[in-house]
């Protein structure tokens, strides 16, 4: 049931050393709670751990404790390539990340070495060994790996697969870490480690939703495609794989989102997380793990943001405003951990408690927004225990929990003052509402209105009443019973 | 303006040892920002000040640097009566304060004297200046000070002022405390003070609004005047002086409530917030500060509570579950400082920024809060700048940002589970609203609907456009422009 | 090698609502570690549990959620009366717990089950099965079980342990809880429960060294015996029950100290630290824990402490001042799990990182603590790994890490000033000193003084040098090299 | 007295966004409490403020904030130039800051006005009148300014200072914050300002006292001047301006250290603090404030660090560990207000309440540290009142409070474990030790030995017995008294 949260994206691994972004990981735990964490960037300069004569560990020892301390872990991409290790110039980014192969595979393998041993003595081997380690970033693409050199790749891979299992042999490793669009890709590799019996634990690829973009300063539109290509690209490695070696390895979907974007404000719309909520609550049928890219917006590939809103992959903006598709995860995370029943417009748990919980969305227009419907609504009929139950229910849509929304009505201040912060702090939250509802026949059964975009979630406990005997509410004025 | 948050009423002191009352205070004081708080007990047993041959101020110390360091300074109140120092063995409350006069007046003035120099060593002159020193609590009422002695309260108020006085002359002590129904001990009390020149800075009394107590086990029902009847309260002194030499003499009310009992479930509702928001929003009319009784239910007097509602006077009840008189309080502290209209179930202001706010509440039925209007419109103009403006409105009722109708849908749990807890602090916040409204001649116009005992806070601030020229909306799934 | 950090002791459960109290555990707990904690007073009036018609869990859901927070567990003793269960009216102590057997031992029963059904509701049943449940606290003096009425208390063990088991046959019971010098109680009790075949999961007693009381105003003076005595204590449960059914069931020493007086000032002294070192290092091999009693000096069995020192047992004074005790044990925290060697002096650990840690102190004069030993010398010699070690010493004796030889150089003030309480806490932190040591033939080899009633911790651990080839520590002012 | 709190440097502003920062700043504010912080960069590109079409301070505000949280306010720099506002593509650093003019001196001013705008909109106007505003940094040195190009910095000066003024005539602007070696700068600056009207606040310069470097890998050695020569270096610009219109200008050193390299292990050592002690005690009598260059090691300008003590200039290295230099600082802190005496190896104060403190430093041999004096003793008379005090005397010097030194004796540790790093925290704290001293005729009488680069710390209270008649230490163990 929780290969949703198995992992969540980050931007470049050096910006984890901020505050902003520490708290707002802080807060992505406390209220969701992902096992893993994957970003770019381990390698890359500002990191400073490949400074010959010295391997040097002052950061990534900052950024590792932090994770840990904030209960999430790990899952390592070795990459970019340091500059003094780079056989070219190319880069990618705003941050300039160097994504040539290296001028010494050896240099590269005491690297490797080096920071995965480091990473043992600091940590342990016991904890290490639960932390995957992909090997470099969509090689797919020439923008990635320098002329998207296959052949290269399966070269970078073995020698660096290679060298963590000299470290340790339960050290899990998996590649090639492909974009959408180049699916063979994974064939030509799985060939590779089959034919050349190159050590592989588990195969990883990325899914993304958008069409081609169109910009404007600062800002991106793009066209989506169903929200249903997204669960088609998870799926897609297990198809690929059946009969082969390496069928029932794990399938780790390592970024996904819908836009490939920081810039496209469809992130920080309530349609978002409607669009998303049937791919995030459903996604574990097809892949082990799907990491949502990312996390926050203290991210840099295309420079600094401009504005708070500024349509970054975040679920969280700068400064912990929270945006729709935050809450579509942190409704998921209060679910029980045995389904009670799907459909397409909603998922029904319950645990061993007997709390029922319920996450429901509303349909959405993917090619046109503003004609999503305006209204929908699904009956429920849920088996519950006890005479009454307690209904909470918290809701986000156009309006409600929106704080993009509220940005928007404010006049889409770049740099808010505090007083507007606090203001679009109270606004991201979801509205709540609450009842107590009758059971016949061990059922609740109840109508639920979606208004356009609304992801909700129904929280539903049986009511004990400890009401007292003497307990009168007509008297609370003084009314003689 | 803000004589409303001079000062806050709190149980004894020796429970601001308790994590529970920090906690509690620190979120009053970070939402609301009380400058005074006041509450009985520095001389009780539990506090072991009086140890003789000892002075001892373990406690006291712990109590104020928790104060201070929470950004609000004691209203001192003296009392009661160590039981080494008592002459007699009658007490009041659960937790036994004793009641009776001391044995020796002089180890009583060496007491205080003790209590004070220490108080200024540790704090410093100038900040225990700023401190009232109140006299006892309630010597009218024979539960309070044995057979409710007047002449004896009158030598017990000149010893301590005199004490007072000779450790500094600008210290500021008053009194007499008493409780409504003994109107004419105030007037006693000043022609006492005058007559004997004594030394007083202010002049204090209670407002209470409840009627008759009828008893059920752990609660209490009972009847209740109009609202205005604690303004009448608060404006008695003022009149009763006027004329005399203490005319112009501040006026404190340090303590005020509706019901004056901690186990009348009135205080926990909705109808408590829109009863009291005309004495809170125009109380400053009449007194120089009225303090609410009390910051939170971490009090004892009846007994430890034996359920999370339970009727306490609290803004807060335990773990910092909010009411709805807290959001009355919390309301009326974003708002600003300088008055723009009133009426009988409005008041409006603005601020150096140009932001505009208002406090509007639904008229009550005191009588029977069920009859109260299920609906009340409010048609508001105001002047704003700009050619539009960001509405934010948060609202409490019977519903919504109503933790207590939540716990009773819940079954009343006496000892609420964590996750119970969790659902209750959610269902405690207000539901906010938003929108961007238009002006018209440098005004805005509203309509305010209220709820049955809605009380709701109106924050409206001018838009400043930032919206980039090409900012397109309707391109955001990428149709063409 | 744990019983030591298995449990400690506290004043009576109400204090653990307080900050102070709290904000002390978590320094333990942060330095030290205990697993459990046990005190006087859950069913005092004070928690308002036993409120007919109700029972309330207000307060102690509010301890227990702290002490988890902290990382530390209950070890629940079930006492004492509740004012409105008990028959009679013998109180012990300043907070007056009521020392009567119930009135109604089927209301008693049904306040067991309702509360210990309540926490396994709360905390869950894996959660509370981990809990040891004592009943009552030494039975055998009349002070704390009306005429240590031996009957009486098999009795309320055996209706107690019956209902307990009722609730869940996993959970663990056990008594007598007995003070020293009465040892045939265990023996009686043994006998009762074999011949009864009442459930007991482990035998409990306390372990106490110190003779005739003679008393001061807030302070008592007394004689002690050799610490040798308290291991004689620990052990003696063991040898009494060996041969019976109930042999091989755990040993709890529910308390131990060598003083058993709150107000007695060697408490707060070097003396005890190294008076206690032995019993605390080896106890171990007498009993399966072994509480000292107690972790704070927030403990108000002879009413509120009159003075920041003031022979409490708390290893911590108020506002988190260290005593020397406190560092013995926060010493042992930091040892390995393998022991490498011990005599009557120290004691010598090492870990899986080949970490070797000393624990040595100097022996004391039990009789006449100004004619210890002015200076002991211990020469070791220890396995280790390298070819060179790094040494950390850290030692409290009579004037390092000594806040009570501070306070008392400062004129013992009673509630000292906060600059006061920040020179106590900087004088309260033990003497560090550091070197690097060669290594022999895999040893090291030390020579270890030691001054009058030092407890000094050493740690040893291999140097792996980083040291590169360029440095030059010659050239630091640019000499040529 | 207090020129030597008034500001403190810092790396580049972008780092402000980290965490370790933070942390640190936060250490150094508790115990030290900077009034402002000065550093570079505010317009890099990492800071993305100047992004045209848009100015945006998405990261500005995230630092200004935490700086006020903190309690430190900005010394603003202007500079250095943003790529795209920039003529040229010269850079300095590492990170590469652009320190070319303007391509337009009207679109700088615009980015100019436009941050300073939102400063005030932010933080009001009153707050920020009180940070100065320094033109550019080290003008006179070509790596910092193209072509060390006098009449461009005037220019650029002349357009900044009249942009602000246009915001604000009370703004206070400065410069030309020149390096020490072109001393002439500053008179060619005055002319210019003079002659021209140019608005200018205060002058600025910058003092060090290194010799050429010699470099290591990620090392430097140096010569260094002796100490006199920063103080001749505080006050040249007094002299300078000394009978021109400029005289009474507030004189800002923004920049002193012994050496300008970020990679010279004396920064690390207890040498420095000793070296620096007579600089920061006396500096106040030569410039209104001098800023220690910097507070932590958390500081890029030759890379990413690639050991925990590198060098660095901090008083912290990361994770904040403390250097000896710190403790000098936090010793300063803890002084009075009122000079007592002073000598080449002391500075004695007092303060309202009597309280006597004095820093005192052993001499140094700025040529061979190795032949600093190895003991020298201080003998003081200090006027105090009572018949006795108490003495707390904090001390660090090449053992003592010396995390370097202990650090070396590990073996240099590149990245140490957490463990390791706990150690290194233990081993910077200063030894302490504390006595009781005889007052005769009113003098207290010290000899204070010191050790090789010993700064020590005397903190002398008035002792004021509070010890009760009945105490009798020689009863602690039952001895009869």
């Amino acid at each position: 049931m929780s290969a949703w949260r198995a992992c969540v994206g980050t931007g470049r691994m050096e910006l984890a050393l901020r505050r902003d972004y520490q708290e707002s990981l802080a807060l992505v735990q406390r209220e969701i709670g992902f096992r893993h964490i994957r970003g770019h960037g381990i390698f890359a300069d500002g990191m400073g751990i490949h400074r010959p004569p010295r391997t040097s560990f002052t950061y990534l020892d900052q950024v590792v404790d932090a994770y840990l301390e904030l209960g999430i872990r790990p899952f390592l991409e070795l990459g970019f390539m340091p500059s003094e290790l780079a056989s070219g110039d190319q880069t990618v980014f705003w941050w300039r990340g160097n994504v040539t192969p290296p001028r010494s595979y050896q240099e590269w393998a005491e690297l490797v070495r080096a920071t995965i041993t480091h990473l043992i003595d600091r940590y342990g081997l016991d904890e290490v060994r639960g932390w995957p380690i992909e090997v470099w970033n969509e090689p797919n693409l020439p923008q990635f790996w320098q002329n998207a050199d296959a052949g290269a790749y399966h070269r970078l891979y073995q020698v660096t697969a290679s060298t963590i299992k000299e470290v340790d042999a339960e050290l899990q490793v998996g590649g090639p870490a492909i974009s959408p669009g180049s699916d063979e890709w994974l064939e030509t590799f799985a060939e590779f480690v089959i034919s050349r019996g190159v050590p592989i634990d588990f195969v990883s690829r990325h899914a993304y939703s958008s069409g081609p973009a169109q910009h404007v300063p600062f800002g991106t539109y793009q066209t989506l495609d169903p929200a249903s290509r997204l669960l088609d690209q998870f799926g897609l490695p297990r198809k690929q794989l059946a009969g082969t070696p390496l069928a029932g390895l794990p399938v780790h979907i390592t970024e996904f989102n819908s836009s490939y974007r920081p810039d496209n404000p469809i992130h920080d719309t309530a349609f978002h997380a409607a669009y998303l909520a049937p791919v995030v609550a459903f996604g574990g049928d097809f892949a082990d793990s799907f990491a949502y890219w990312t996390f926050c917006d203290m991210f840099e590939e295309e420079g600094v943001p401009t504005a708070l809103f500024h349509g970054g992959f975040g679920l969280l903006t700068h400064r912990q405003i929270k945006k729709p598709t935050f809450h579509l995860y942190a409704f998921l995370a209060r679910m029980g951990d045995r389904p009670l029943s799907r459909a397409d417009d909603h998922l029904a748990t319950t645990d061993s408690t007997g709390r029922v919980t319920v996450l429901a969305w509303a349909p959405v227009d993917h090619v046109d927004m503003r004609r999503s419907p305006q209204r929908h609504t699904i009956r429920l009929s849920l088996p519950v225990s006890g005479p009454e139950v307690f209904l909470l229910r918290s809701s986000v849509d156009d309006e409600r929990g929106n704080a993009w929304t509220a940005w928007r009505e404010m006049g889409q201040p770049v740099s808010p003052l505090p007083r507007q912060l606090d203001m679009l702090r109270e606004c991201a939250e979801p509205a709540r509402s609450h009842a107590r509802l009758p059971v016949m026949n061990g059922q609740v059964t109840l109508d639920v209105p979606l208004a356009r975009h609304e992801v909700t979630l129904l929280e539903i406990t049986p009511v004990v009443s400890e009401v007292p005997p003497w307990w009168d509410e007509s008297r609370l004025l003084g009314a003689t019973s």
